[in-house]
Protein backbone atom coordinates (compact mmCIF):
# COMPACT_ATOMS: atom_id res chain seq x y z
CA UNK A 1 0.00 0.00 0.00
CA UNK A 2 1.27 3.40 -0.85
CA UNK A 3 0.39 6.43 1.69
CA UNK A 4 1.92 9.80 0.80
CA UNK A 5 2.59 11.73 4.11
CA UNK A 6 1.37 15.17 2.37
CA UNK A 7 -1.50 13.46 0.88
CA UNK A 8 -5.15 14.36 3.27
CA UNK A 9 -6.69 11.09 1.41
CA UNK A 10 -4.08 9.02 2.41
CA UNK A 11 -4.53 9.85 6.37
CA UNK A 12 -7.32 7.80 8.48
CA UNK A 13 -10.93 9.05 7.80
CA UNK A 14 -12.25 11.52 10.83
CA UNK A 15 -14.17 8.58 12.58
CA UNK A 16 -17.36 10.96 12.74
CA UNK A 17 -17.76 10.86 8.68
CA UNK A 18 -16.83 7.49 8.28
CA UNK A 19 -20.07 5.50 7.32
CA UNK A 20 -18.69 1.97 6.82
CA UNK A 21 -14.75 0.61 5.68
CA UNK A 22 -13.08 -2.53 4.49
CA UNK A 23 -9.46 -2.99 3.33
CA UNK A 24 -9.69 -1.31 0.08
CA UNK A 25 -11.72 1.76 0.18
CA UNK A 26 -13.99 4.10 2.70
CA UNK A 27 -17.28 5.50 2.16
CA UNK A 28 -17.99 8.99 4.00
CA UNK A 29 -20.26 11.23 4.64
CA UNK A 30 -19.54 14.77 3.50
CA UNK A 31 -20.50 17.73 5.54
CA UNK A 32 -22.03 19.88 3.26
CA UNK A 33 -25.19 21.76 4.12
CA UNK A 34 -25.71 22.84 0.49
CA UNK A 35 -25.96 18.78 -0.43
CA UNK A 36 -27.38 16.91 2.10
CA UNK A 37 -26.69 13.31 1.78
CA UNK A 38 -23.46 13.91 -0.22
CA UNK A 39 -21.23 10.58 -0.09
CA UNK A 40 -17.80 10.24 -0.89
CA UNK A 41 -16.20 6.49 -1.52
CA UNK A 42 -12.44 6.61 -1.21
CA UNK A 43 -9.72 4.11 -2.17
CA UNK A 44 -7.23 3.46 0.90
CA UNK A 45 -4.20 3.41 -1.16
CA UNK A 46 -2.80 6.46 -2.95
CA UNK A 47 -3.68 6.11 -6.76
CA UNK A 48 -4.57 9.01 -9.46
CA UNK A 49 -6.50 7.41 -12.01
CA UNK A 50 -9.36 4.34 -12.55
CA UNK A 51 -7.26 2.80 -14.76
CA UNK A 52 -4.39 2.41 -12.67
CA UNK A 53 -6.09 0.08 -10.57
CA UNK A 54 -6.52 -3.73 -11.76
CA UNK A 55 -9.58 -4.65 -13.27
CA UNK A 56 -10.55 -6.80 -10.15
CA UNK A 57 -9.88 -3.69 -7.81
CA UNK A 58 -11.85 -1.35 -10.48
CA UNK A 59 -14.94 -2.93 -10.12
CA UNK A 60 -14.83 -3.68 -6.55
CA UNK A 61 -14.87 0.25 -6.10
CA UNK A 62 -17.69 1.05 -8.33
CA UNK A 63 -19.52 -1.82 -7.26
CA UNK A 64 -19.51 0.07 -3.94
CA UNK A 65 -20.41 3.54 -5.92
CA UNK A 66 -23.93 1.88 -7.25
CA UNK A 67 -24.33 0.61 -3.65
CA UNK A 68 -24.12 4.26 -2.75
CA UNK A 69 -26.10 5.33 -5.37
CA UNK A 70 -28.45 2.40 -4.99
CA UNK A 71 -29.22 3.45 -1.34
CA UNK A 72 -29.50 7.01 -1.72
CA UNK A 73 -31.83 6.84 -4.67
CA UNK A 74 -34.21 4.86 -2.51
CA UNK A 75 -33.78 6.33 0.77
CA UNK A 76 -33.43 9.90 -0.18
CA UNK A 77 -35.67 10.01 -3.16
CA UNK A 78 -33.05 12.69 -5.09
CA UNK A 79 -34.45 14.28 -8.53
CA UNK A 80 -30.75 12.94 -10.06
CA UNK A 81 -27.52 11.63 -8.61
CA UNK A 82 -24.56 13.04 -9.87
CA UNK A 83 -21.36 10.58 -10.03
CA UNK A 84 -17.80 12.09 -10.59
CA UNK A 85 -14.46 11.09 -9.90
CA UNK A 86 -11.89 14.48 -10.32
CA UNK A 87 -9.07 14.88 -8.21
CA UNK A 88 -7.31 18.23 -9.90
CA UNK A 89 -6.93 19.21 -6.69
CA UNK A 90 -6.41 15.69 -4.33
CA UNK A 91 -5.22 13.42 -7.29
CA UNK A 92 -6.26 10.78 -5.00
CA UNK A 93 -9.01 7.78 -6.27
CA UNK A 94 -12.08 9.33 -5.11
CA UNK A 95 -16.01 9.06 -6.20
CA UNK A 96 -18.04 12.19 -5.34
CA UNK A 97 -21.88 10.86 -4.92
CA UNK A 98 -24.35 13.88 -5.00
CA UNK A 99 -28.04 13.56 -4.77
CA UNK A 100 -29.60 16.76 -6.56
CA UNK A 101 -33.29 18.42 -6.16
CA UNK A 102 -34.65 20.90 -8.55
CA UNK A 103 -34.21 23.56 -5.37
CA UNK A 104 -30.55 23.05 -4.53
CA UNK A 105 -28.64 26.27 -4.91
CA UNK A 106 -26.96 24.58 -8.11
CA UNK A 107 -29.45 23.07 -9.98
CA UNK A 108 -29.27 22.11 -12.75
CA UNK A 109 -25.87 23.18 -13.00
CA UNK A 110 -23.18 21.19 -11.44
CA UNK A 111 -22.36 21.40 -8.02
CA UNK A 112 -19.25 22.72 -8.96
CA UNK A 113 -20.76 25.89 -10.87
CA UNK A 114 -21.81 29.37 -9.24
CA UNK A 115 -25.42 29.13 -7.38
CA UNK A 116 -28.48 30.42 -9.22
CA UNK A 117 -30.22 33.26 -8.33
CA UNK A 118 -33.78 31.89 -6.47
CA UNK A 119 -36.46 33.65 -4.99
CA UNK A 120 -37.24 34.24 -1.34
CA UNK A 121 -39.86 31.53 -1.94
CA UNK A 122 -37.68 29.09 -3.46
CA UNK A 123 -35.34 29.53 -0.54
CA UNK A 124 -37.78 29.12 2.37
CA UNK A 125 -39.19 25.88 -0.07
CA UNK A 126 -35.16 24.64 0.21
CA UNK A 127 -34.63 25.27 3.99
CA UNK A 128 -37.92 23.45 4.74
CA UNK A 129 -37.04 20.35 2.54
CA UNK A 130 -33.21 20.85 2.94
CA UNK A 131 -34.48 20.36 7.18
CA UNK A 132 -36.60 17.03 6.11
CA UNK A 133 -33.19 15.76 4.46
CA UNK A 134 -31.22 16.50 7.48
CA UNK A 135 -33.86 14.07 9.17
CA UNK A 136 -33.07 11.53 6.85
CA UNK A 137 -29.78 10.90 6.74
CA UNK A 138 -29.33 8.92 9.92
CA UNK A 139 -31.72 6.27 8.28
CA UNK A 140 -30.07 6.93 4.62
CA UNK A 141 -26.57 5.90 6.45
CA UNK A 142 -27.63 2.95 8.28
CA UNK A 143 -29.36 1.28 5.48
CA UNK A 144 -25.69 1.95 3.59
CA UNK A 145 -24.11 0.67 6.19
CA UNK A 146 -26.32 -2.31 6.40
CA UNK A 147 -26.04 -3.26 2.96
CA UNK A 148 -22.38 -2.99 2.77
CA UNK A 149 -21.40 -4.93 5.94
CA UNK A 150 -24.05 -7.63 5.01
CA UNK A 151 -22.54 -7.73 1.03
CA UNK A 152 -18.80 -7.69 2.37
CA UNK A 153 -18.73 -10.52 5.03
CA UNK B 1 -35.60 0.19 -26.44
CA UNK B 2 -36.76 3.33 -25.04
CA UNK B 3 -36.56 6.47 -27.24
CA UNK B 4 -37.67 9.61 -26.48
CA UNK B 5 -38.70 12.45 -29.40
CA UNK B 6 -37.72 15.14 -26.86
CA UNK B 7 -34.19 14.00 -25.45
CA UNK B 8 -30.86 14.99 -27.57
CA UNK B 9 -29.32 11.81 -26.74
CA UNK B 10 -32.30 9.86 -27.87
CA UNK B 11 -31.51 11.11 -31.04
CA UNK B 12 -28.88 9.72 -33.46
CA UNK B 13 -25.21 10.68 -33.05
CA UNK B 14 -24.17 13.53 -35.21
CA UNK B 15 -21.63 11.69 -37.78
CA UNK B 16 -18.96 14.47 -37.43
CA UNK B 17 -18.51 13.55 -33.81
CA UNK B 18 -18.79 9.96 -33.92
CA UNK B 19 -15.79 7.64 -33.10
CA UNK B 20 -17.12 4.64 -32.22
CA UNK B 21 -20.42 2.60 -31.68
CA UNK B 22 -22.19 -0.34 -30.77
CA UNK B 23 -25.43 -1.87 -30.28
CA UNK B 24 -25.63 -0.58 -26.78
CA UNK B 25 -23.42 2.90 -26.83
CA UNK B 26 -21.52 5.28 -28.90
CA UNK B 27 -18.89 7.19 -28.06
CA UNK B 28 -18.56 10.63 -29.31
CA UNK B 29 -16.26 13.73 -29.48
CA UNK B 30 -17.31 16.90 -27.68
CA UNK B 31 -16.20 20.05 -29.87
CA UNK B 32 -15.34 22.43 -26.90
CA UNK B 33 -12.05 24.55 -27.67
CA UNK B 34 -11.16 25.05 -24.20
CA UNK B 35 -10.77 20.98 -23.71
CA UNK B 36 -9.27 18.81 -26.33
CA UNK B 37 -9.71 15.58 -26.16
CA UNK B 38 -13.31 16.07 -24.35
CA UNK B 39 -15.01 12.80 -25.05
CA UNK B 40 -18.33 11.79 -23.87
CA UNK B 41 -19.57 7.47 -24.09
CA UNK B 42 -23.66 8.12 -24.33
CA UNK B 43 -25.82 4.77 -23.45
CA UNK B 44 -28.49 4.57 -26.43
CA UNK B 45 -30.98 3.30 -24.50
CA UNK B 46 -33.03 6.15 -22.33
CA UNK B 47 -32.01 5.56 -18.80
CA UNK B 48 -31.36 8.46 -15.84
CA UNK B 49 -29.02 6.35 -13.20
CA UNK B 50 -26.37 3.75 -13.50
CA UNK B 51 -28.46 1.49 -11.05
CA UNK B 52 -31.40 1.32 -13.50
CA UNK B 53 -28.93 -0.97 -15.80
CA UNK B 54 -28.24 -4.50 -15.59
CA UNK B 55 -25.22 -5.64 -14.25
CA UNK B 56 -23.46 -6.69 -17.45
CA UNK B 57 -25.12 -3.21 -19.07
CA UNK B 58 -23.19 -1.26 -16.08
CA UNK B 59 -20.15 -3.33 -16.61
CA UNK B 60 -19.69 -2.81 -20.47
CA UNK B 61 -20.66 0.76 -20.24
CA UNK B 62 -18.04 1.39 -17.51
CA UNK B 63 -15.60 -0.95 -19.57
CA UNK B 64 -15.93 1.17 -22.47
CA UNK B 65 -15.41 4.56 -20.21
CA UNK B 66 -11.94 3.02 -18.55
CA UNK B 67 -10.79 2.16 -22.75
CA UNK B 68 -11.48 5.79 -23.22
CA UNK B 69 -9.95 7.29 -20.07
CA UNK B 70 -6.68 5.03 -20.96
CA UNK B 71 -6.20 5.84 -24.24
CA UNK B 72 -6.44 9.27 -23.26
CA UNK B 73 -3.72 9.17 -21.05
CA UNK B 74 -1.51 6.83 -23.11
CA UNK B 75 -2.00 9.67 -26.40
CA UNK B 76 -2.52 13.04 -24.68
CA UNK B 77 -0.73 12.88 -21.01
CA UNK B 78 -3.17 14.68 -19.30
CA UNK B 79 -1.92 16.15 -16.37
CA UNK B 80 -5.89 14.13 -14.69
CA UNK B 81 -8.67 12.43 -16.03
CA UNK B 82 -11.95 14.11 -15.09
CA UNK B 83 -15.36 11.74 -15.33
CA UNK B 84 -18.33 12.72 -14.18
CA UNK B 85 -21.84 11.33 -14.87
CA UNK B 86 -24.69 14.39 -14.26
CA UNK B 87 -27.36 14.36 -16.09
CA UNK B 88 -29.67 17.22 -14.70
CA UNK B 89 -30.24 18.93 -17.64
CA UNK B 90 -30.41 16.12 -20.00
CA UNK B 91 -31.32 12.59 -17.75
CA UNK B 92 -30.11 10.15 -19.82
CA UNK B 93 -27.12 8.36 -18.97
CA UNK B 94 -23.78 9.46 -20.48
CA UNK B 95 -20.13 9.79 -19.18
CA UNK B 96 -17.67 12.59 -19.30
CA UNK B 97 -14.24 11.81 -19.66
CA UNK B 98 -12.04 15.03 -19.55
CA UNK B 99 -8.27 15.31 -19.89
CA UNK B 100 -7.17 17.89 -17.76
CA UNK B 101 -4.55 20.43 -18.19
CA UNK B 102 -2.80 23.04 -15.46
CA UNK B 103 -3.02 25.96 -18.19
CA UNK B 104 -6.47 25.03 -19.14
CA UNK B 105 -9.15 27.84 -18.06
CA UNK B 106 -10.44 25.73 -15.43
CA UNK B 107 -7.57 23.76 -13.81
CA UNK B 108 -7.59 23.00 -10.33
CA UNK B 109 -11.28 23.56 -10.28
CA UNK B 110 -14.18 21.60 -12.13
CA UNK B 111 -14.62 22.40 -15.92
CA UNK B 112 -18.00 23.57 -14.80
CA UNK B 113 -16.58 26.12 -12.35
CA UNK B 114 -15.86 29.89 -13.29
CA UNK B 115 -12.48 30.40 -15.74
CA UNK B 116 -9.57 31.16 -13.38
CA UNK B 117 -7.53 34.70 -13.74
CA UNK B 118 -4.76 33.28 -16.09
CA UNK B 119 -1.76 35.88 -17.25
CA UNK B 120 -1.22 36.86 -20.95
CA UNK B 121 2.18 34.77 -20.50
CA UNK B 122 -0.29 32.13 -18.99
CA UNK B 123 -2.77 32.18 -22.11
CA UNK B 124 0.22 32.67 -24.73
CA UNK B 125 1.70 29.31 -23.70
CA UNK B 126 -1.55 27.97 -23.01
CA UNK B 127 -2.55 28.41 -26.92
CA UNK B 128 0.24 27.15 -28.05
CA UNK B 129 -0.37 23.92 -25.85
CA UNK B 130 -3.88 23.47 -27.33
CA UNK B 131 -2.48 23.86 -31.01
CA UNK B 132 -0.42 21.01 -30.48
CA UNK B 133 -3.16 18.96 -28.62
CA UNK B 134 -5.52 19.36 -31.47
CA UNK B 135 -3.13 18.05 -33.70
CA UNK B 136 -2.96 15.52 -31.73
CA UNK B 137 -6.75 14.75 -31.53
CA UNK B 138 -7.02 12.23 -34.70
CA UNK B 139 -4.35 9.67 -33.56
CA UNK B 140 -5.94 9.95 -29.99
CA UNK B 141 -9.63 9.04 -32.03
CA UNK B 142 -7.59 6.43 -34.12
CA UNK B 143 -6.04 4.67 -31.33
CA UNK B 144 -9.76 4.92 -29.84
CA UNK B 145 -11.44 3.41 -32.15
CA UNK B 146 -9.14 1.01 -33.15
CA UNK B 147 -8.91 -0.50 -29.71
CA UNK B 148 -12.87 -0.71 -29.26
CA UNK B 149 -13.38 -2.31 -32.97
CA UNK B 150 -10.59 -4.78 -32.00
CA UNK B 151 -12.20 -5.74 -28.82
CA UNK B 152 -15.98 -6.06 -29.45
CA UNK B 153 -15.47 -7.75 -32.07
Amino acid sequence: MTHLPDCPLCQPANPLHLIWRNDKMRVVSVDDPDFPGFTRVIWHDHASEMTELSEEDRQAFMDVVWKVEGVMRAELLPKKINLAQLGNMVPHLHWHVIPRWPLDSRFPDAIWAAPREHTPEQELAWSIFQENLQAQLPAFRAALRDLLENHYV
